[in-house]
């Protein structure tokens, strides 16, 4: 097929280069053209522009950072676009910005998912993310085969934004959940207890979850270094908050993991892991 | 093996039972004797009070609800105890409490070991509970067959009251993990989600966890009746709370879930099941 992949981050590289493999021809376009060019050695076509990536192609995915980048490159590639392709948002972003593109895109005749991913960059190269994904069922059939390249699965969540909503609900639960993982290892090591052997009688019970046994060792060896950064949790989370303020409600939990976020990034790891938020805990508490 | 067991409540009953059905001969004793009588049943000698089901037992089991209930028993039973002779107190309570205890022990010549237990009544039914001990080594490895009865899973965590501590942490775990699948069930379907197809997908990437798995769809289905007590966990977070004080540590996930089920509480949940903090989260936010 003919695939457009626009964004060829961290992410947004080993997922183009599985369709690469899988037989599919893909031109990419990336706004640091280095990262793009990178992708021209496993075969893919560098795209002078968003729009002559989009041109002519069934399949135009977008993998960027935040929403206003996201209505970057669909404002670029929309004077390219023609009835019957399909656009793959899968950048995590608003669910109501979700929701306004779609509508614009149907009236040029061009079905537009959004299908965020979890599973970060192992995820990505191993290909096993979690795909959550809104809008035209139709699209979500015609789309199926290319996501099953991506993700070992890949589920229709609802209309336009249902993907994205899906999506910052996993967040919620990442978050909250990492913190009572940081909270149990400080608690149990300042109470003297060897944090690995914590981690073992805590992973086999109903305190067990990917967070503490994922993330867990890297929290005790005090090992910061990104699966997932800080800096895009933070923005995730202000989606969240964002997203909850509008629908009314409160979630003190989210509200909790903002703070403690921005904790991190005061203390300097906005670069680093998402478990870095137990050096926020060690900077209340001390090293114990 | 001549085993006493006191304390025949939710959790106590079932394993006692578990330790008569491998063959051992027991007697119960029960601060409310009908729950005792229950097990005569099962082959139990019913006691006539603690330090009748004590004299002469090799192993002294305790499950009992909070740091005085154990501190009674043990003033009962003492003057029935004989040097050579285990106290296994599988009781959730204060860390520093069971030091005191075994050190008292040990001026008798008994072993105390501190043995508390996660996987609730499911868990002491099926004899799947985690074991988190405390104390003597080689009193470890004398109950280590017996604990085989009662879990799947003994794990020896230092000197006295290491085993209390690594529950602690564990009951951190298992509340703000808790709060995160509330959090993000309550986020989903507020936003439009099917719950149960967002449970799906967010319970197989980094939001995972026991707690979102096993009381997600309770939360979903509103069904609150009890796995575990909301006023039990309002007692272990106590027992936390207290020994991070006393530790200089300021663990903000835990004092909100604190806040968390004591509104719980406060909305008459104290005899229902731990998930009905979603019930506290529908207080705020409104049923959405």
């Amino acid at each position: 097929m003919e695939i457009a992949w626009i964004g060829t981050g961290i992410m947004g590289a080993p997922m183009a280069r599985r369709l690469l493999r899988a037989g599919h021809r893909v031109r990419v376009w990336n706004r640091s053209p280095e990262k793009a060019n990178a992708l021209a050695a496993d075969g893919a076509t560098i795209a002078a522009d968003a729009a002559a990536a989009a041109r002519g192609a069934q399949a135009i995915f977008i993998m960027v950072p935040d929403t206003p980048d996201v209505e970057a490159v669909v404002a670029q590639i929309e004077p390219a676009l023609a009835r019957g392709q399909t656009v793959i948002d899968m950048s995590t972003i608003a669910p109501a910005a979700e929701r306004a593109i779609a509508a614009r895109m149907a009236g040029h005749g061009v079905a537009y998912l959004d299908a965020p991913v979890s599973g970060g960059e192992s995820g990505a190269i191993e290909g096993t993310l979690t795909i959550m994904v809104g809008g035209d069922e139709t699209a979500f059939a015609f789309a199926r085969p290319l996501f099953e390249h991506l993700g070992k699965r890949a589920t229709w969540m609802g209309p336009s934004g249902a993907g994205q909503t899906t999506k910052l609900a996993n967040q919620i639960a990442v978050a909250v959940t990492l913190e009572a993982a940081a909270e149990a290892i400080k608690f149990a090591r300042a109470g003297g207890i060897d944090p690995a052997r914590a981690l073992e009688a805590l992973g086999g019970g109903a305190a067990a979850s990917w967070q503490l046994s994922n993330l867990g060792p890297k929290i005790i060896a005090r090992d910061y270094r990104p699966g997932f950064f800080v800096k895009l949790i933070r923005k995730d989370l202000r989606l969240v908050t964002e997203a909850a303020e509008h629908a009314g409600l409160k979630l003190p939990g989210l509200a909790l993991m903002v703070a403690m976020f921005e904790a991190a990034r005061t203390l300097g790891h906005d670069e680093d892991g998402t478990q870095a938020v137990a050096a926020a805990l060690d900077s209340v508490s001390g090293l114990k």
